[in-house]
């Protein structure tokens, strides 16, 4: 009700400041019995860390990863699984400015807006330090999916006006992971990473696409009416900081099609029903329909600049800011394991829900 | 659970197939005393209606709505609210064909996939009737809105390739009503109308955009992390039968932005803060900032052709389809009060979530 | 969050008052596929019925059920079964006296002090009038539960001072449908409805307790910590309207005596275990444990009385009322469905959301 | 949906095993602003901590409280407060015979039954350490409570035969924590202690009730049907270990009295309105009506003795079972503040709740 919960049955709830003792996730509702080890979660965290290329904020995190409960001689128990990872490398005072003035396109206005006041050390909750919390669930839910051999691939598409277009039907994890922009066209990724290091040094930011194919998807996920996987797809991504759009299929361009051009025609082979093209993007009707999951979501450029900015204060006096130091030029090549996370939270989620519905 | 609810505090229940005895929707956690008239409820639908002009299928469908409880004496009273349409003109013979074969691009596999059976009269669930539910519940949520100052305008911006771009500051119901099309740019509106009916007379649909603007909204509505208020909005428009995309304010078209062009700078008229642009769309960090709510949705060319298409019968035999009669050629003009209805939806939901958190 | 459903996974929403159009309820999450026919959710529906013998209300209402959704050739479809019974035989008239006063030990004053203001006709959204939402949700869960062996045996324990013991093992629904009392100690049956009759004439009420025990269960059921069977079991019987309380196993009487008296010794028979007695009532730890479900539920006697009370009005001044006619003198053998009712729905949210953990 | 959480508005998560690293909780929806210092969460924690006097366990625990999140100069801020309180004195080779045996009365079986295997080091998630989560929820809720003039005294009202029948109107915390028992009749206490010496010199536990009043009660919390004031209530006692009892006002003596008895007459002073008896406990029609709140919970004798009692192994042998050493003889003193703890945690909820639906 507060918000800080995503899922129905595989449900996790995030918790943390910036700045604060600790950011942190419980995860109720995961089936026992899953082999995981630390390390495995730990990785998909090493992904989204801060300081792993020059092309990321050079503030360096270890975001050493802690399991608290719900975990037993390696597996899973089905009791909550708390996962914690302590703050460390905290300096408040580089944030002073934050206290007394509203970064625009932050959030620190609508939080006082909502609450009277807030945390403002370091963006407090609304930091995009909140996302290892779903890096650290999704880990567990990769993990999952994988097992019953569920792919996803998530890559930057864009950035800037820097775009690639490779087949997702062969896109893979380690050809994102082969450079630092995650993005698996790799001429296209020097050019990308080419414009971030551009746009860092103007003091400046840009943003970009990401990506999502899903492969080995089953057919049946996904609830009619209002939980259609598109629509929890669609929350899911929303719901990461700094995005601004989603699009599943088609999506925007199609709307400028016929219907005879858009709809995917049914094959049946050997009782294995496909669709000969996936303008749907995997989801009809709001379940999907076996094809691969295709779709994209839109960051804009980070609100951190070191370029100076018109705001004002806390108590409404003009004045400027111009922020110091340790930003994230661009969120992409960061954004690519909170993407691959949210989505893989989704699908098991949707997972676990269709087994109420089975024999 | 299984996906028929919406909301948290303001939650709906929809119920209902297109060729069941009734279409309807339970609301619980309406407030008391909100004074609503059966025919204001009657406005909305009728603006859903079936057979409204000839840019629409020409089923006539009445949709008349019943009030069942939850209502006394002109005014809610804060238990809840049974709305009910009984289903006329049905004449399931029609969808025979439905029965054995699946349709391209709409859910009749998928519900197999899921079910494993279906109400196959009419499109079933799967059917945009399902849509008036949405559009009685948030005709109430309207009324409250209204109280407040608060004021949704969802028009049709794209037809196809034609689209238009008037001032989002101006824009009005009025002018959205004043033509069929429901484009209050009534140039354009034309042109769309004679796209509409030249797919129409080509036995083909087509696709589009619906732009949705609120004014008087106040800050501090949405929830950080994973309800914030953009990501219940995405939710809620993926979750209208059809659509294929959400982007809010700079939306996908952002990306290619600098930080420096995006960010909205604040400013403050005697303690009202404000924004200079609004490329946030009216939300920062999940949570809105006074200013203008702008976000649209996209809407796929309709699914049901009159033009004949390959698919398969359930039981995976090839054999071709083309739709007799009654269908829309677009789903824009009855899609702008399903999208004012969940956007409605979700903001009384987020108004009261936030009077816990007040004094 | 407004009160109006129950349950998780098959998770029902009654609305209605007690003299407006109808009373009803929306099931979803009730999986696909259970064969079901109206006749026999029209059966429970009578067991609950007004009129039924001289032992109850003489207000006669047929509640007779339509089912308006989700329903498809003698199945369950998956999709939300909405229930409902129109409203007849309502004189308002009668109960203008609740217009301007508050009923003793009635939710009149609370609904007041609650909402402002409330339906007041023959009680509104407080009439038990509701439960027969339950009762129809319930018959659905009962007959789920009848293809997985799971038996539901309620009964009235005891009216007023006269208990029966009866065996519990053995106890079935014929013998508790065999008098009109619903208790089937056909001896102890008789003592109580001579004393019903006996309050009846005096112009007031009796209490009593409603015996629940459940044959069949599977272990496992019940989630740890917050949604332990029992708790939730409790939380089913004080919704019930005039309960005031709930005991599992042992119960209160068990609260005096010692460990190695109260504890459950475990048992294996072949692989099958058991305890060889049953203070549990059935469930350890939250979870079941296969053994029979015992507990009991305590109705207070009813408010309604025809002897004069003191009292006061609406504007807080003193008034004396004394209730005309038709009202059931006690509420027992009518609860023994909806206690039924409320259990059946119960189980099956446990067992459909035990689903999700099993591989 | 797998039962860790309790609470729709003011949500708690509660996680952690007895023998893993930490037993936590996370609220979400904690409104911002509440004033509370570190040392009065754990104030509580001290009352429910084991070694407290001769009549608990000696098990040393010292439960210090850390906070996480949410809290910031002194107050909470709106966003999620997560508790955690690390595991010590953890021996997990004293309870290497949980790992091969199901112990009575525990929820060695169920677990296995439930999930396949289970962490069985100190009963795992089935431990009473698990209840810690709730104290430290609960003081908060309890501060905000007395913020608002609700006071709430639960104390021990029997152990095994011996019980108190002080008055409600006047019994108060600091007589509730003047000796050992919690129970503010101090001849009753020193009984009470006796007993309690003398089951654990007997290597044997007792039972007990816990009785609760809340004074200075507004009227209009709870929500009709499903989330009754008192369900809720319920619900919250009976997800305590080793409840197996609620009742409410007159409970279930009360089913033995006449509704001429047992009505509870209003009556009206310079607007104030209230009853001349408390039959009904406080609340009606699941309603708050103003009234004292007063309800009794009752708590089964310890499962853990010291005595040899039969059970079988894990794999379905006979075997004997004798518990060495610390456990509690007696639940009831250390329970109080548990009961406190979930009595603030569900109203607290409903005053949140109530919020949405005032002007």
């Amino acid at each position: 009700m507060a918000g800080s919960s995503f899922g129905s049955i595989f449900r996790i709830t995030s918790f943390g400041e910036s700045h604060g003792a600790a950011v942190g996730v419980v995860i109720d509702g995961c089936p026992p019995g899953i082999e995981i080890k630390i390390e495995e979660i730990q990785a998909e965290l090493d992904r989204r860390r801060t300081g792993q290329s020059d092309l990321t904020t050079p503030r360096k995190e270890k975001d050493t990863i802690h399991i608290l409960s719900g975990y037993f001689e390696g597996k899973t128990t089905g009791t909550p699984i708390a996962l914690v990872a302590y703050n460390e490398d905290v300096k408040s005072e580089d944030y002073n400015h934050m206290k007394q003035s509203y970064r625009p396109s932050h959030a620190d206005y609508t939080y006082d807006a909502k609450y009277g006041f807030r945390d403002w050390r370091g963006s407090g909750r609304a930091s995009a330090r909140e996302t290892l919390a779903r890096v650290a669930a999704g880990a567990i839910a990769q993990k999952y999916l994988k097992q019953q051999g569920i792919e996803i691939v998530s890559f930057v598409q864009s950035v800037g006006e820097i775009s690639t277009h490779i087949p997702l039907d062969t896109v893979n994890r380690t050809d994102v992971e082969a450079n630092d922009v995650r993005c698996p066209d790799s001429a296209r990724a020097e050019q990308m990473a080419t414009l971030i290091r551009k746009v860092r040094d103007d003091k400046d930011s840009v943003g970009g696409v990401v990506q999502t194919v899903v492969r080995g998807m089953p057919a049946g996920l996904g609830d009619p009416v209002f939980d259609k996987l598109d629509a929890d797809l669609a929350k899911a991504m929303l719901s990461i900081n700094a995005t601004k759009g989603f699009e599943i299929g088609s999506g925007f361009a199609g709307t400028q099609q016929r219907g005879s051009q858009h709809n995917d025609e049914l094959t049946s082979d050997n009782g294995v029903v496909s669709t000969k093209t996936n303008n749907a993007g995997g989801v009809v009707g709001g379940i999907s329909n076996g094809e691969n999951l295709v779709f994209r979501t839109a960051f804009k450029p980070v609100s951190t600049i070191g370029k100076t900015q018109q705001t004002i204060t806390t108590d409404g006096k003009p004045t400027e800011l111009s922020a110091e130091g340790r930003h994230d030029p661009c969120v992409l090549p960061r954004a690519v394991p909170i993407v691959d996370a949210m989505t893989a939270i989704t699908l098991m989620d949707h997972i676990l829900r269709n087994k109420s519905i089975q024999k």
